[in-house]
């Protein structure tokens, strides 16, 4: 019998009508023939209230009770839902993570999955029951803890059931009935995808686009499980609805870009005539990285004289943190430099497209746009599919329509 | 190093700044030298919330998906003490029943303890641990599923954690202070009891005084562990506050009547000129049980010409039921009788103390007392320690104080 998993998300599941609602639609794929494993989050707000809870209690907390804590949340929907689908008439049981056993690494808060054992659920399976509801976010540690996978790890945990299980599709419930061209809230013709590539996914949920956590569509790709998005307040679950994720190979004719992805809170920092040396990125970035700096783009002008400037973005709340480290390091004579700038008033934006690889052009046409609409470029960084800039933050909506309008993107499928 | 095991219930742990009241206490016998086991029950109001989740999803809920939800309200508040105790700089974790493992029967949502193995704990006790937090109320059944023990179970892992660890005594805070001789709202005098003996307990528990669950006491009592129950909101947990539960050896001076207990919704049922044969008991009894009636006191008047009359009480709500049940085995011929009285309007009043044993007429004091206070005695029953009357429910306060009085239970300690 082929095998689905369902997602549902956290206010897909934030009451008991919005629970039946999803197990509806569980029911229509059990008519459908298959056998269904639900992921399911916890019901939307429970878990940040447990979260301000750990908090309050202990801002330093101990992460293994902090994992104990916030998976509670998660179990209980999990038995909700499966006592929903009996009512149904449909042969279900909760599973929690340390009962499957989804095994993960000891890091608390953010482990990551190592194993998932096929062998119960199998058993149950072929004694008949026909969907296993299983607490997402969650997985037990080799000494017996309870473990999670960090925020948003549910679509991690649907994806691993889909590539252990073997399942035809993982399908991600959630609020928003696929994936789009850009965000409609900017860009009102936006148009929804029907189907995009693993590597394009990626670019756009790492730039911004929040859907889906990079890390399940890393999975995805690695195990090449399809990926469906689509809205679990939807009718239409059929085959054709909302935006299939999957490999290159399998979408006909791709567009030469696929959306406009950006960030709006970005800060731009410069190290203003930095001593050129061997070694002296690692020497900058290393102390960034152990202050928890996530750094996005990294820019470094030709050197002159011996000196260089070494420009970088990361997320506006870390400026201060990244100030830190980079004096700090300045002082203890690690790195020496002349001046560091920083600039918070910045975003960023990617045009994002498999087709870019066979279309040159893309980057004139991109930058001809922004200067035609009198939008300055501050940084560019460029990968194989996607093309980033950073510009003033007052200029942010103005590039992505100008670019979403360029692309033709509201005409994109 | 003595361990102790210390319990909370749900008003005890309703939030934050209890759960650290809580913690302080916890602390007080960590620097006094003990080990502690604490017991956590959920905060107040989270496990109602989720039985009402589950009533509402399936009304003839899977009890193994009622455990799986309900149990959650523990994990939370083990967590959260967890990570108190640790801000407090104490060495504590916490366990989840199925982690400890707390090993139960299969009988969902009403499981009994079976074993409770003190490797897990013991080990971490050797590597420096001070305090176990253990989510009460649940276990593990064979299967692998989560059980849980019933409302009020907490008490029962309580003691059994103080049975299996060898503790020097459990002590069970909650939100009195102790064992008064009745229910102070009724008697403005009723004086709080030091000690009390295990078999009083275990009458009074049964008989209404709601503090302590009866399968607790039993449990204690079989297993000689002392149990003391205290206020959570007193600052004094020296030896002498709260009220102790031990062996009846422990206490050296017995009074003679040591509580007045009763229970106030009680229904009297009459089964009027029943044919009276041999099995004629199991006959009615079966299929009361059967229908899930409480059955508690039982009299059977002379038999007279073959025929007899048969009373008994239990609770009011449970009456229709009852009446149900006999209908149905007089119309399939198990039974036969001319009439069925029931009387929804009686109270249940009894007097418990140990000492009744070496003191004769304490049977008469009580009648008397009812006597002369003009309350009609409509059924009696009688153990060792106990003396049990119904009284027309109108009468209850004035036969409850009248007794109180007359066996000078002001002055009981």
């Amino acid at each position: 019998m082929p095998r689905l998993v369902m997602k549902f998300g956290g206010t897909s599941v934030a009451d008991l009508d919005r629970i039946a609602n999803a197990a509806k639609k569980v029911k229509q794929e059990v008519d459908n023939g298959h056998e269904v494993i639900v992921i399911v989050s916890a019901m939307s707000g429970k878990t940040n209230e447990m979260v301000g809870w750990v908090q309050q209690t202990s801002p330093l907390y101990d992460a293994r009770e902090y994992d104990a804590v916030v998976s509670s949340g998660e179990n209980v929907t999990a038995g909700l839902m499966a006592l929903t689908l009996q009512e149904m008439g449909i042969p279900a049981r909760s599973w929690q993570g340390w009962q499957v056993p989804l095994k993960t690494s000891s890091a608390h808060g953010a482990a990551r999955i190592e194993e998932i054992p096929t062998d119960n659920l199998d058993a149950k399976f072929k004694e008949g029951m026909k969907v296993a509801v299983v607490a997402g976010f969650q997985g037990i540690a080799e000494d017996g803890r309870i473990t999670t996978l960090g925020r948003g790890g549910s679509d991690t945990t649907a994806v691993a059931f889909a590539a252990a299980f073997d399942a035809v599709r993982c399908d991600i419930y959630t609020d928003v009935d696929g994936i789009y061209t850009t965000d409609p809230r900017i860009v009102s013709n936006a148009s929804k995808l029907k189907k995009i590539s693993y590597e394009e996914m990626l670019e756009l949920a790492s730039l911004g686009a929040k859907v889906l956590q990079t890390r399940s569509v890393e999975l995805a790709m690695r195990f090449k499980v399809p990926l469906r998005v689509l809205s679990s307040f939807d009718e239409d679950i059929s085959e054709t609805a909302g935006t299939l994720v999957c490999e290159e190979e399998e979408i006909m004719e791709n567009n030469v870009v696929n959306g406009v992805a950006f960030v709006r809170d970005e800060a731009k920092m410069t190290l203003v005539s930095v001593a050129d040396r061997p070694g002296i990125a690692a020497a900058i970035f290393g102390p960034l990285a152990d202050a928890g700096v996530n750094v996005d783009m990294i820019v470094q002008n030709i050197s002159e004289e011996g000196r260089t400037d070494m420009t970088f973005s990361c997320p506006v709340d870390q400026v201060l943190r990244a100030e830190n480290a980079l004096n700090g390091a300045k002082e203890s004579g690690e790195i020496n430099y002349h001046g560091l700038v920083s600039d918070k008033n910045v975003s960023k934006v990617s045009v994002v497209g498999i087709g870019m690889r066979s279309h040159v052009g893309v980057a004139k046409q991109m930058f001809d746009t922004l200067s035609r609409e009198g939008v300055n470029i501050k940084v560019i960084t460029t990968s194989e599919i996607k093309i980033s800039v950073l510009v003033d933050r007052k200029y942010l909506e103005l590039a992505v329509r100008a670019l979403h309008d360029e692309f033709e993107l509201e005409h994109a499928t």
